[in-house]
């Protein structure tokens, strides 16, 4: 009971010397990935950079206690950082102590939202993101993070929430260039694009390991951050214009405490919750790869509560809201990292970093960390998945596409909302019109088969009708219809054999609708039948009084019910008679 | 498709004098009984008793036109009169125009709402009300109107929304009774149940055949009336407190617009949505009950743009909204109304009520419509629901009882939706989580059973899973988790077989679950294969690259499937291998 809420306790006892070796390595590596990524996403989340560090310190202990997963790592990621200064720039201008504050307090509610969810094992509500609305938010956010960045690339001032904005803002603006600023923004960007695209190739060619070119390659944007620290000191450039990070307070990160104050809460909690939720899937889906490879678990109502604990610590630590990224997660494996220990590690690394390294970073230009962030999210823009869905499903291309535009036109968090709506639309309209299908015997065999699909055998006085899917209240409606619509068109009908061979369940809409056709039918002098009763079904249905009710029985099979009903014309048999079907049987 | 949005062109053409007998002897009916039902249920609205006769005119000749039921009689039903209360309640005082006004422009945004909901063809949101949810908000508005009603009964003022409120209202000012009051209202309630349960059987004891007893029955109300007003004019009871209707305009229905005032919209149009919908579940459960006892047929969105012209049709002619009522069609049904026609007459039966017999209602005392409202609703209070849904499934008593309940602490709009939302969230719960068995094979036979319920055989190396559910994204992580978990516990895997025979659709977030579990089985050496795909999903799979990445086959039946890869143990077969299960098979 304790492991379940302490993953912790699970790995702690068996770790040794050889565990130890493993996870500082990794942890090395993904400290130096890791500061100029967190300094770049908290000046993308609108606050000061140093808040990057703070949130890559406490929440990594956290994380390391209550997370499942041996390799996630969780710390300011693109997507959720965006949220937040979508979230907090609506209430509170960037570089205030109020932005700071609400960034704190988002953090405390969403992480108090997770570990709720995670207490109540209320995980599965995440399902309601399905992978087409996920793919087509995230595509969007990366065009929406990286065009917010240009500014920074342009060394200009421009605003903007949505697309259009953005675009205008710096069409507006691109008259006022800083040159400086470009000769720094645009070199270190090709740069980190050919660190990652071509760099590994050319350290191979030299002779290096494919993994140890890997893990250099990771260490490319910390060349550029110190490139370009020379750059601006040595051409003296923010005399011409270029603006740098600056101070940056020296030390551990504040204890701080969210607001509660009511109107903050009020504002932010729906912004909380989708953070929470695009977080927690966005973490779920990295930790479950991973866990995959190596033939581990994870339990994804505890990583819940993980995340939840990271972000509680966040709150409590100047931070803003965290969760599990990608790509310093697969660098973390790679790396070798066995523990949540290897997050203990880089904790400390980035504690250690925050303590002595942030004098060195006063004269990093934002254009070098905008460039890192441009880099980082571009990744994330997908072209292969809106062909891929228009291939296979249009429903799912609707939600896709719906996603998309609607978070490039009005943000990330209608975007998410319009992107779950589509897709329980889609969802409700399908399930409330299942497939069902008048089947008819395949001469010479037991078999019944649509009859439109297959020639097949069927009486006048006799309808089958399959259905195709459990009866719940989604579908009680069109079942009533369906089946009475079908009716009408049949004067000489006198029974009606449902057959229930798909049907897994029946709630009580479902068994009412049953009841209504049961008690209409009877009404028009028709009797109804079913056949191929699930056994679970059946024992429910027992505990109602429809089979009571009904008007006519249940068949084991609906070729019993198929040879026995066809006796039941209703005439006198005669020569000749129309409906001697007895022959056929 | 004239026809299909002018329902009308369909009957009027062979209207005849037979139909026309038919259609006036059911309308002479239902006026008799609309007339003191109207008046009460817009006193129920918190409107002038006069407006129930106006929402029971023009309504009815728009229904004629555009709605399909042959029998369905429209105009002021008793819950829709309180969810107008509460809608308009809380925005203006009960008596003034800018409450008509509301209630007014509630009828014409529900008007709107209905008729773009059947313009759309988006008629199945209605599924999301559930049996048990509606069932339950009938029950409990039905105790909230009834409750509603007894300071008529008393004599006494008393205010309150939901339920605790109106009962602490009543006990406060019960020490106030108005006696003469009391002495109408309790035997006209005592009348009013004795005129509902044993005044037919009376009526037939003396002879009278049963249809006519029945229909004598249902003018019982209208006796009420009159002997109250007598006994109010005869004792002079005005002046000794007990209250009367008073004046009433005399008239046709006044030419009114609603209000386009925009903050008014905005805080009608979520009680407008949740009217609407209500009266639409309503009405279209009646209209389908008795269109199917004649075999006729009704077109669900063809109802929602029915009853949407006749929202408007009230909205322009002072009334408040309306919707099809179950006792008012069962009457014109039982009547011998042959067609809408009958709707159309009885509303100039209303009209003329209302030009002519306003003023003998002046001294009616408002306790005798207390009475006719209480005893109309107490037969809406459904106590066998409950423990019906008890035994049969705890899942939809919970939504049920969670209906009941909020609507009686929080009143009949959150009522409706904590009902939908509940309902939808166990739907979401069960789907997130569908039925799914690992399977062996039935010795001797080609059949496939789960192993915890059959002795069957299986194998280390092989495991078979069989899916009882399509794979979309609710059950798309689930679908990841519970394959990878069930490979977790077995090491000496080499095949995992997805048995797909119940699975009827795979959504693009069930192929990706798939690609993933495909791609981290053969990280773990293990091969994915498929068995039994259905024919239209097996289509639509040749679509995306799936198949070509997939790294087992798809296999036409589970048996075959067993029989090749029983072979392939990946180590040598010898004499007394444990793994011999070649022959088994």
């Amino acid at each position: 009971m304790l492991q379940r809420y302490f993953p912790i306790l699970t790995w702690a006892r068996s770790y040794d010397r050889g565990v130890l070796t493993s996870d500082l390595m990794a942890a090395v590596i993904v400290t130096i990935m890791l500061i100029p990524q967190s300094l770049a996403y908290a000046m993308l989340a609108g606050l000061p950079p140093v808040v990057g560090l703070y949130a890559s310190i406490l929440p990594l202990f956290a994380y390391a206690v209550f997370g499942t997963s041996r390799t996630l790592a969780v710390g300011p990621v693109a997507v959720v950082s965006l949220m937040t200064a979508s979230a907090v720039g609506a209430i509170a201008t960037p570089g205030t102590a109020e932005y700071w504050e609400a960034a704190v307090t988002l953090a405390a509610l969403s992480g108090v939202m997770l570990a709720v969810l995670g207490l109540l094992r209320l995980g599965f509500l995440a399902n309601l993101l399905s992978h087409p609305v996920i793919s087509g938010f995230i595509s969007a956010s990366g065009i929406l993070i990286a065009t917010s960045q240009l500014k920074h690339i342009l060394g200009v001032k421009a605003g903007g929430e949505t697309w259009p904005e953005m675009l205008s803002g710096l069409a507006g603006a691109i008259g006022s260039t800083n040159l400086a600023t470009l000769a720094i923004g645009v070199p270190a960007t090709l740069f980190l694009f050919w660190v990652r695209k071509g760099l590994k190739p050319a350290l191979q060619r030299f002779g290096m390991p494919a993994r140890a070119a890997d893990m250099t390659a990771k260490a490319g944007p910390v060349a550029a951050v110190a490139v370009t620290i020379l750059a601006v000191i040595g051409f003296g450039l923010e005399a011409r214009g270029v603006s740098t990070v600056g101070a940056i307070p020296q030390g551990l990160p504040p204890f701080t405490l969210p607001s509660t104050e009511f109107a903050l809460i009020q504002a932010l909690w729906v912004p909380a919750l989708l953070i929470s939720v695009i977080g927690f899937v966005e973490s779920v889906s990295v930790a479950q790869t991973l866990a995959a490879k190596r033939r581990q678990r994870i339990a994804p109502d505890q990583e819940l509560i993980g995340l939840g604990a990271s972000n509680i610590a966040s709150a409590l630590s100047g931070g803003y809201p965290v969760t599990g990224g990608f790509a310093r997660s697969v660098v973390n494996f790679d790396a070798g990292a066995q523990t949540p220990a290897a997050g203990a590690f880089t904790a400390v690394g980035i504690a250690l970093a925050s303590l002595f390294l942030t004098p060195l970073l006063f004269h990093l230009p934002n254009a070098t960390l905008a460039a890192t962030i441009i880099v980082a999210v571009l990744s994330l823009v997908d072209f292969k998945t809106p062909r891929l869905l228009w291939a296979y499903s249009k429903a799912d291309f609707a939600a896709h596409a719906a996603t998309i535009v609607i978070t490039l036109l009005a943000g990330v968090e209608l975007g998410v909302i319009a992107g779950v709506a589509v897709g329980l639309l889609l969802y409700l309209w399908r399930a409330s019109r299942p497939h069902a299908a008048i089947v008819g015997r395949v001469p010479g065999t037991e078999h019944f088969r649509n009859v439109e699909r297959h020639k097949v055998l069927t009486l006048p006085h006799l309808l089958s009708i399959r259905i195709d899917e459990s009866l719940t209240y989604l579908n009680a409606r069109w079942l009533e219809e369906y089946v009475l619509e079908q009716v009408a068109d049949r004067p000489p009908l006198r029974h009606v054999v449902l057959m229930c061979s798909a049907v897994n369940a029946i709630d009580a809409s479902g068994l009412e609708s049953l009841e209504a056709i049961n008690h209409r039918l009877a009404d028009g002098g028709v009797k109804l039948h079913l056949s191929e009763v699930k056994g679970p079904v059946m024992d429910r249905l027992g505990r109602a009084h429809f089979l009571d009710d009904l008007s006519g029985r249940v068949f084991l099979s609906q070729d019993s019910a198929f040879a026995e009903l066809a006796l039941d014309t209703g005439e006198e048999p005669g020569p000749g008679d129309p409906l001697d079907a007895r022959g056929m049987i």
